[in-house]
Formats: C-alpha cells, sequence, structure tokens
C-alpha cells in the first residue's frame, strides 16, 4: 500500500425536510467543485424555527477528500 | 442594529418515529408556552428499545428565544 | 427497587438508507446475541461517497443492556 | 407509548457534610417548586476549604421533569 | 454555613462594541427580572461580519443565581 | 518487565444508598464473571427521584482488567 | 427558503492591543479575499509575554461564508 | 475590590473509605505546604480493586489558592 | 453494497520500547482472540517512570472489527 | 536547535475593567516570581455580578515559562 | 511587532512504518502546494489492521501557514 | 495500604528526533529537580516545520509524582 494524503474542510448543509436531506445538499453541492470527496462526519446539527415550527434544518460537516499529485 | 438578549433552554422531545420527528414534537410542544423561538441545537440522540426494536427515539435539544422586554 | 447492573458495548450501524436506518440496523443485528438491550446513545455520525452523493450512512451508538445473574 | 417532552434545569447543591448531601439538598429543595423531577446527572464538584480543611461540598446538577400539558 | 441552592440560565448578550459589551448587556437585561444574580462564565464568543468588518459581538453566559425560599 | 495487554468493559451500578454504594455494587457484582479486575474510573454519575427525594444513585464506570493469557 | 450551503476556515488573527482587535484584524485581513463572511466564532485565545508584559494577543477563529454557485 | 491572582495546582488523593475522604486527604496534606487554599474541584475519580472489592479511591482536584504578595 | 455491524473494544498495550510499539503489543495480542480487527483509534498515551526514565509506554485503544452472522 | 523543557502553570486574574485587564493582572504578578514566562492561554472566562452589574472579571490562563539550567 | 494572520488546514498521512512518519508525510506533500507552513498540531491517530497487525498508521493535523499579503 | 497523596505537573518537551524522544527530553530534564516522578501522560502534540520538513517535535505531559512528607 502506498502513502497519501487526506484534506478535511468544513461545510454546513440545509434543508426545509430534515436532517438526512441537509447532509445530501452540502455533498452534492461540494461534489460539484471537490473531487474525490470520500467520506463525512456530522459535527453539528441545528434548525431554525419560525411560528413555532422547524423551517429548516442546518447541518456541519467534516468532509475528506484525497489530495491528488 | 440594536442590542438584545436571547435565552437559552434544554429540552428533550420523543417519538417513535425517528430523530427528526422527535425534534419537531419538542419544538411544537415547547411553543405552545414560549413565544419567539429562533434556533434549535441538537446535543444527544438516545433511543429506547422493546424487544430488540427501537420503541422510540429521544432528542435533547438546547432552544433559543429572544428576551422580551 | 433492587440494585442492578447494567454494561455498555460500543456498536457501528450502516445503511444506505439513512441515520435512521443505520441505527435500527445496528439494534437488530446486536439483539441477536445480546438478550435485554434497553437503551442506545448516538456517538457519532458519519458516512461515504461515491461518485459526489453520499453511499451509505454510518452510526456509532453506546448500547446498554441489564447483566443477568 | 405516547410522545413527552422534558426540560432539563441545571442547578447547584450545597453542604457542609459531603457530595451525596450536596445532591439530596439541590433536588429536596428544588422539588419545592418543580413538580415531576425525574432524573439528575452530576455535571461538576466542586468544594470551599477553610483553615486547611473542606468547609462545604458544592454539586452541580442538570435536573431533568416532564413538561406537563 | 447553612445550605443554598443555586440556579443557572444560560444567556446570550449582543452588541456592536465589543466582547466585554456583550457580557454587561446580557447582565443587566436579565437584572431585570432575575434577582440575586451572583456570578457568569463565558461559554461561547460569535460574532457577525457585514461589509468585511465586524458588525455585532455575541457572547453566550452561564448566569448563576441564589434560588429564594 | 514484561509486555502485557488490558481490556476495559463500561459498566453502570446502581444503589438506593449513594454514589459510593453503587460503585461497589458494580464491581462486586462483574467481579463474579471478570477475573483480575485492577482498576475503574468513573464517567457518569446520574440519579433519579420519586416524590421529591432521590430514589437511587447510578454510577457508570470504565473497568480494567488484565487479559489472561 | 432556498438550499444552501457554507463552508468555515479556520484564521489566527494577533494584534498588540487587546482580543477584540485581533479577531479584527483576522477578519479584515481575510474578507481581501474571501467574499461573502458572514459569521465568525472564537475557538482559542492566547498571547505572547515579553519582559513581563503581554506583547501580543492571538486569536483563533472558525469563519463562516457562503460558497457561491 | 482590589485584583487579586489566584494560582491552582493539580492534586490526587487516595483512602480506602470512599470519594470524600480522598479529597479530604488531599486538602489536609496540601494544607500543611500551601498556605491559603480557597476552593477545590474534582476532575477524575478512580479506584483500585483486589480481590474482587474496592480497595482504595483516588480523586484528583484542581485545588485554587491566593498568591501572597 | 450490503449493510454490516463493526463492535468496538477498548484494549491497552504496554511496551519498554516506545508508543507504536505498544499498539503493536495490544494489536498482535488482541488478534489472538478476536478475528477480523479492521482499524484501531488511539485515545491516550501514558507512561511510567523508574529512577528518572521511562521504563515503559502504556498506549490506549478503541479496536474495531466486523460482526460475523 | 537544542532541546528545552517549558513548564505550565495555572493562574486566575482578576480586575473590575474587563477581560484583557485581568489577563495583565495575571501576568505581571505572575512575572514578579517567574523568570523567562513565554505565552499564555485563555481556559476560562467568569465574572461576579453587584447589583445586577459586572462588579469583576476573572480570568484562567496556562501560562508557560522556560525551565532553566 | 506587525499585525500577521495565520491560516490553519486539516490534514490527514498515512504511512506504514509508524506515527512520526505518517505526520512527516503529511507535512511534507503538503508543502509541494502551500507555502509557509510554520506548525502542526496532531488530533488523531487512528491505524489500519491486516492478517492480525498494524497495516498503516493514519495521524490527522492541523497545519497552521501565514497568509502572504 | 496508607492514604498517600499525588502532584501532577504540566512539562512539554521538544526533539529534532520524534514524539518519543521529545516524551524522554521533558521526563528525564524534571527529575533533575523533582524526585519520585511516577508516570506520564501525553496532553498534546505538536511540531513545527522549516523549509517544508518538520524540525522538532514537542509533546505536552502531565508528570505525576508523589509529595514526600
Amino acid at each position: 500500500m502506498t502513502d497519501h494524503v487526506y484534506k478535511t474542510v468544513e461545510l454546513t448543509g440545509s434543508s426545509p425536510e430534515g436532517t438526512d436531506a441537509a447532509v445530501r445538499c452540502a455533498i452534492e453541492r461540494a461534489s460539484k467543485t471537490i473531487r474525490d470527496i470520500r467520506w463525512f462526519k456530522v459535527t453539528e446539527t441545528r434548525g431554525y424555527v419560525e411560528d413555532g415550527k422547524v423551517a429548516h434544518w442546518q447541518v456541519t460537516l467534516k468532509v475528506g477528500f484525497t489530495l491528488e499529485d
């Protein structure tokens, strides 16, 4: 096995639907500019409330990708 | 922009359906007595098991609201 | 009420569907060998990405059960 | 099982006797104004010293109770 | 020394001036409704940015006060 | 000194008497099935309340023992 | 409300004046290359000492900005 | 009120009796060489086991005292 | 990809040589009784000192393995 | 570059003026007895309240200095 | 001394040799594209196991560098 | 077994060779002035980079020793 190096960036996705949708939103949006995303880890789950109901969900992720040579 | 002050309370919602439903339960129940809830942050996700299956989900939130003058 | 002792084990469940499904997977698989599971607590939520989309979700749990005499 | 919501408050009890007495002090004092306290969790244990001896113990608790409809 | 019980609440103050002013804002606003505030502890310092400059500072505090009998 | 390997398990003991009794309960119960327990570390102290009084104490421990060859 | 994605970077600002000045330094310097900075969160406050006095203050921030499409 | 400076040291006390006795042991022993101890905070509670019973308790404290001019 | 479940155990390895050797010791010893160990994560690095020199190193690991059906 | 060893001590400074003044107070007071202080790191910011206003600020620091041979 | 700003990125290096080699791998690979790396801090040490032996080590670092004007 | 009291100090050792050498450096240097060092625990591992290579490693330890009567 050869040596390799990963980089991690922190992203926050948001969605009116729920937590899993907010994660998918962040990953799919980030994949437009970052090639080779491999994994994510949830670091914070928040949400905003309007008129007594959850209006949108906001999930912060660490996202890891391979550094290309 | 004027100065303002928020207060945070800690609530735990519970639901047999899943984690997002437990959050909605806590927010909607709390909105009956707290006006002006603005945001929440998930601090713990637990659940209880009966007969080898998840019987209900329990999510603890910090919930922030504006202090009215 | 009598004295009793619980034991906790750490498990990671995985599912292509979402976070709640990954938890259910871990609990149902573990219930085949551990009797008397009572509760779980989520300690980490991760996922793996293929072709710019979430391919599977991976949730780590602390799972508590009663020690039988 | 029906959905329900818990609220958590943070209290600090104090006693010259020891840590368990400081917890009991906080719980019994709080029960005068909060109905339906269900559980507590210790979050900090401190104490004050006078003339080289522990003069009183101070224990901080998160205390959970059911929100009544 | 007699036994006594403290309660802690979490507040967020905000100010365009700086971090110390945001703390003073929260304490002075809370003192209008809570008697006998004794201490605070800073738990988070954030801020919001407009046009490349800090527009206001936001400091979250745990605030402790004596429970009156 | 020779190399050796320890294993840690997480246990929760409970007692109506107090925190030290809950620890002793967990250690003595676990010693029936685990030989060579060497040490423990307290990771959480909780309790349950009935009728405004502490009904039982619950202490979670990491318990370490030597792996036998 | 539409879905959107934020990115977070970690910066350290430094100033001989004090902590608030070190934060302003980091935000104003970063705004030269990052458009749409929205918020920051302080994660560490340090300083360096020369001849028994604080010579400069060093504040580390997480800084969040909107990812442009 | 005048400005003053406190110093904190970390100590571990031990006792065969229980956790409170281990704290008292550390405070009383330290008071022989440190004047003006004011407070302590428990940071770790451990113990050692012999023949399936708790043989001694070990409590680690941060201990604060006034620096004398 | 199929669903699967991992279990994590906590082990402490020890060696007079250094930290990497203490990790290898724990993994190789544990592999005698646990099949399918996949990964480890270091959670604590300690050591014991005799006559003013490091006598042995002690590294605690979380070790993950696949639960076999 | 030669090998060297630093020692860290924990100090708490206090001031009626604000957080930066409390840090300077601790550093300048400590420099009377500790030579070669190099850096500090803020670990806690608290304050005491009298008559609904911040009466003094209290900042706890880790302070590092070179051990002289 | 003039004001300056640092940026931090998170990298993971990997090596079959050991933990120090995994750190060197990450630093040397990152130096090809980031000028002026000044320091690193280890945030996680993991490894992967094959056939009961450590196959490669994986160390995650925060890496700080000066922002050039 | 008799009661005894330990004290902990925090030290940082540094070495151009690697992490284990930085620990040995701190322990051997501290043993010149502190008798009866018993154990250490690593709390932080950092390093400094020059010309794209690790120039020296810096490891912070908590070091425990017996208080002599």
